[in-house]
């Protein structure tokens, strides 16, 4: 069983940082709200959403999984105003999503969850420096690296106390580095890794330019970025596989 | 003889609304103010126009029929602001309209109205039921049913006295339901018809959001839809004939 | 040696000013300011731009002159906002330009000057009109023209005291007139040449709808067009070749 109502921006948010990376996705719903793990087809790019019930106008459900269409939720999501109201009720029997907003119902046919790629472990990595910036400063440097190349190399230098982005293209390069006074909060350790800006310009397209984005960095390991959404009632944790460094 | 003085705007309304079915129309010049019939090549989809002389800001004419390409006269139109004044004068002997605002003064070569397809005859259909609802709404059942299916089915529950939409898909559907609460005003007889929803898509464009939109509806019939521009002064009939029910 | 601070909108106004009509292009950097000039491929149409050092914030130089890629300049310049301040600053050894903003640093690689198309010599033209009218006029000229032809004719009427543009369809016609009253000012001497409009087109795009424009005119001899960038600081003048009238 599965019921909610949820404002239409909400939803979106959510869905949004998923389908960023993959087209379907496994839901599983729980007690305390949903949570959606996936990796791209790469294996490059993860997810971990969660989305609590009190991000929910009523939430119930006594758990289970279903799959979904991201981009077709997502169309009907749109249709509605963002602080309207969307009503989210599971058919058991016909294993389909019925969604309804001010008249119109979707009857959205679900996705056999064992017929998805399966969900991905997010390590628990142990990362020398934590990051946290505004949003705005991901899609600056983002746009900026992307103007010369497709890599991105994201650092900390420790002594310095800053953060830095570098993209060297063939003519041109980019750098960009905030210290301590353009960063909310910054845990130096020495850390430099080089990253496909492909996946962090889609990343990038889920970040609120008013986002706090923490940033979790290693020496040629992952990144993971993490911000709130729902207005502290859900939370998105990105991690990126790096590159391997060619000097 | 026609001289007439109109708004950008009022002019750019009458000429979306027939525009979204043929390319070319004839235009007919009467006392009290101009008419225009047209129908689709396909002879699914006509239109009846209406704009009185009261419309416009002046208004002369001792009546006659031209033939006009109507993207030509809309881009012109188009670069006016809505409320500016156009004047229009036809040439009798070269056979060409003179559209000046603003110091710009635009020749439009007429095209001979014999070679415009003829003008249909709108059937005085007598319809079960009568709908009266926003604009904004057929909007929306249009877009939703585009989400799922190319075909859309309107009708009229008497018993229960609501309006609904239904479009179904290969695997998903829409159902929209608007009951008197809704409407603006209803006057319920059973009624259901399936209709082509790339006809309704181009009706939909030229139907103002925030229009009182009045739809007449049978069993298996073809479906009128009805609303004014310039504030009364003109009146916009759309009639789109049925498909087939497949079952 | 070449530093210098500015506002982006202003570099954008400047570097718009030239990219609509080349892509790479010389910058001489002079003691009072930057000249750029420049000549299409086809020797059609030219550009003559000057920005004084006073529409810079600081502004330092000891001569020379910089090849650039002028799309590559103007995307840097464009991720700032127009009223935020670009640091621009010429590495002599390296032969590139940093350019800097909010924490931000471009390396741009220059282009060689001698592989850049020579710049060319703006005739001193004697013509018998000068009209000065507002860029928004020069727009509605444009686009108008463009409904129906390639080519623009533009033309004084010395006895009437009137600027026209006329443009010829193979159907329809453009004529657009405007007199003392709606000019900012005219000398008025008998003039008419026409024009490509592709190249009009391009140059429009250039000037502002709210400058006041300065346009000298002839007898089938180049046009010359001059507004103010930067406040007052900078101008831009373009000229461009006649078509030879086919009559």
């Amino acid at each position: 069983m599965f019921k909610a109502i949820v404002s239409s921006g909400t939803l979106r948010a959510a869905l949004d940082s998923v389908s960023v990376l993959v087209d379907e996705c496994k839901i599983r719903l729980e007690d305390d709200g949903l949570t959606i793990r996936a990796v791209d087809p790469a294996n490059v790019g993860m997810v971990d959403l969660s989305l609590a019930a009190d991000a929910f106008e009523s939430y119930e459900t006594d758990g289970g999984i279903i799959g979904v269409n991201l981009s077709r939720l997502e169309d009907i999501a749109g249709m509605a105003d963002s602080d309207q109201l969307v009503e989210l009720e599971l058919d058991e029997e016909t294993r389909k999503l019925h969604i309804q907003f001010d008249g119109l119902e979707y009857t959205l046919a679900l996705i056999d969850p064992d017929s998805i790629r399966q969900e991905p472990d997010l390590p628990d990595l142990d990362l020398s420096s934590e990051i946290v910036l505004e949003g705005r400063n991901v899609d600056r440097a983002v746009t900026a690296a992307d103007m010369v190349s497709d890599h991105i190399a994201l650092g900390v230098d420790a002594d310095e106390e800053y953060f830095y982005v570098d993209a060297e293209g063939d003519t041109d390069d980019v750098h960009f580095e905030l210290d301590r006074d353009d960063l909310i909060a910054l845990s130096a350790g020495d850390a430099h890794s080089l990253f496909s800006l492909d996946y962090l310009k889609e990343m990038n397209k889920a970040i609120p330019t008013d986002a706090e984005v923490t940033v979790e960095l290693g020496e040629e390991f992952p990144v993971k970025m993490h911000f709130d959404i729902a207005e502290g009632s859900g939370n998105v944790t990105y991690m990126l596989a790096p590159r391997i460094q060619s000097e």
